[in-house]
């Protein structure tokens, strides 16, 4: 186990192991361009040997661990067994398939579990969310609310955009995004002349919701 | 009244109120799908039982509060109020019954008034807005300036979108989020070909005035 | 003298000339519309009304104003000068008449040089540019060498975006908007494939140095 | 060369280059137009004559320089040196006349060489971008694994979006710009209806890294 433990936290060990997600990165980009069979072979070889490293590095990490208990509490060593145990289930129909494709993607974010200042970056960002939890549940109050009124009022206008709740809120975060919206807007005009203040009060309430949340993460970043 | 006091500040109660409201939010929200017509007798009558159920709860609150005045001096006593009443009021014909739906979805708004985290940031939020009112004014007169100019140049050009002013004013806020401006410039500048400088300053003064705006904000924020 | 002057200070006199430069904004405002004749008859006895007005009030502004000479070192007391006078030259030919009508609508400007906060509003905004003078120069030269390579290298695929520095320019400033730029960018990458090169490195320049101007006033602000 | 050291810190000399940098960039600007023959004639001369000049000029640099090996440490004459050595080079297939007007257009960047506020300004935007360097890494996974995904599964119903990861990669990048991210969203809808998941986890994670990339800056400059 100390071996282990030693080879664990050897620098050349984990620029190894980087070296290997990014091949396993630039296999998984290679396969979505148009390559010939022999290279789809060869590939179909190499995900199985970048499967197999992954095993025996877990297990490596896993006997070199002092604390087996400790282990399983930290949310990375979880999300990486998990990542290496789905991609040894053999896949057969082609529902799973796409799966076992999406797990083999989903492999480039052990980057993230393996460079620590990336781990740290992305602990910061997290931490930033639960101060903003009520802002973001007031922007959603204020998108179900317009959205409520949307899909009763809009509905006959434009099924495709506002046919029920849950479409009239991608449509009202469409316009949040000012993507097209007064495509949206002049349309439930030329019925509702005055709807023109649905869509400003909308942009108007939500940019400053959006506003005081950033502020309020820039303030929270200052004052640490 | 002691005991309705004693009701009003109980948090059972409280969380009780807040489940009320959220189950008259998927109320709502169902009913924007297509549903068959049982349902939507079941949520005709639920949605009589909310009514009611508003109706006692804010009679607990006005009859538990100790100093009857300062209950109406509370803007979000009055607001609950006026969403109780209204909706108390029997609809017939079809125009009156959009404002009784438009009331209906109103009442998700009750959650603010409920849950005092979020009562106390838009109270925040809003507090924000007067000092800013100078650089509204400012805003406003340049959307004026120019929708006068565009109104009076370019209405010829296209009716839709410079045919008076407050249609122009409309479609400036448009050029404002960016949204398709170089059509709306392109087909200016056909007639006028210098028009290229009515959109450029205009985009940089209200970028410059709400930049200004977000960092107004900023540094009130900071300062407190 | 005296009493001009006790005039001009008058909280009274100045809320009576702001009350002016609204309705002369209304009226503006007004004759966008489609209106009968005998409004507009109406509207030109109120404008030569509005303009007799102004002269008078820039004259007790002058009368009342201690020091003459101070009076025209004062910008904003130029400008109003300079809308009244303007104002009262009789327009004939048509091409005159549109110059007229800019001038009247110019007169809504006139708020700012009476309101003090406003005044003063502006006077922080433009004291806010010069420090951004050199960043403002580096994002002129970005646009510039970017403009001269598209000038030379797509002006045979689209004349009308890229036909001269001048037109490439302008259609930069919509790449940087990010108004339909994509459109822009597919139809040169059919000829030159790796144009989006192009595209991406002139959008992170002008993003990151946009960015640096914002921080630029921000640091500024918080240091005063 | 003591003579030469004090032409070279001779203020009047300086602006006298810039004067020339700012004609090259003039002359430039002209060739977009179209001109006459034999003003095409008069600008091929004053091009030579430009690049005659910044030869000697950089000579007198050079020679001016009292420590020979600590001129070519600078990074901005290694770039000067280059950019008049390559306008010498005779051009005569067609190849090469693109790379020689490509050069010619550079030559405007000598102005960022020559103006020490403006090296100073660069100086500074470039010391910000080491700082950011995990955020961006972070950035470029979460693009690859989305383009991935894309490139895996929407391929198949629009190739010119999605038919490889770096295709994908350079979709994304719109969809991050909000140009027209609905049209790419409706099209994989149609077939996936959920991809609108896709969409929106990614603009939520590629907003949030910039935002705080953006307040990492802020919070850098405001330390320093
Ligand atoms: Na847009
Ligand atoms: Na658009």
């Amino acid at each position: 186990q100390d071996s282990f433990f030693k080879l664990r936290s050897n620098r050349v060990f984990e620029f190894f192991v980087v070296g290997v997600i990014i091949f396993s990165a630039l296999v998984i980009g290679a396969k979505t361009y148009d390559i010939p069979d022999y290279m789809l072979t060869l590939i179909s070889w190499l995900d199985s040997g970048i499967t197999l490293f992954f095993l025996v590095e877990i297990t490596i990490r896993f006997i070199g661990e002092p604390n087996k208990k400790a282990f399983f509490k930290n949310p990375w060593n979880i999300f990486d067994t998990l990542i290496v145990v789905v991609s040894l289930i053999p896949i057969q129909d082609s529902e799973m398939a796409l799966i076992g494709r999406l797990i083999r993607i989903f492999r480039v974010l052990r980057m993230v579990s393996i460079v620590p200042e990336l781990r740290l970056l992305l602990n910061s960002l997290l931490k930033a969310l639960p101060q903003l939890g009520y802002v973001i549940l007031l922007m959603f109050i204020i998108f179900y609310i317009y959205a409520a009124i949307g899909a009763s009022f809009f509905a006959a206008i434009n099924e495709d955009l506002w046919g029920d709740i849950s479409i009239a809120m991608l449509t009202l975060f469409r316009v949040m995004t000012f993507e097209d919206w007064t495509d949206v807007m002049y349309e439930t005009m030329a019925v509702y002349p005055l709807s023109w203040m649905f869509y400003l009060t909308f942009i108007f309430l939500t940019t400053f919701a959006f506003l005081n949340m950033v502020i309020g993460i820039v303030v929270n970043v200052m004052e640490n």
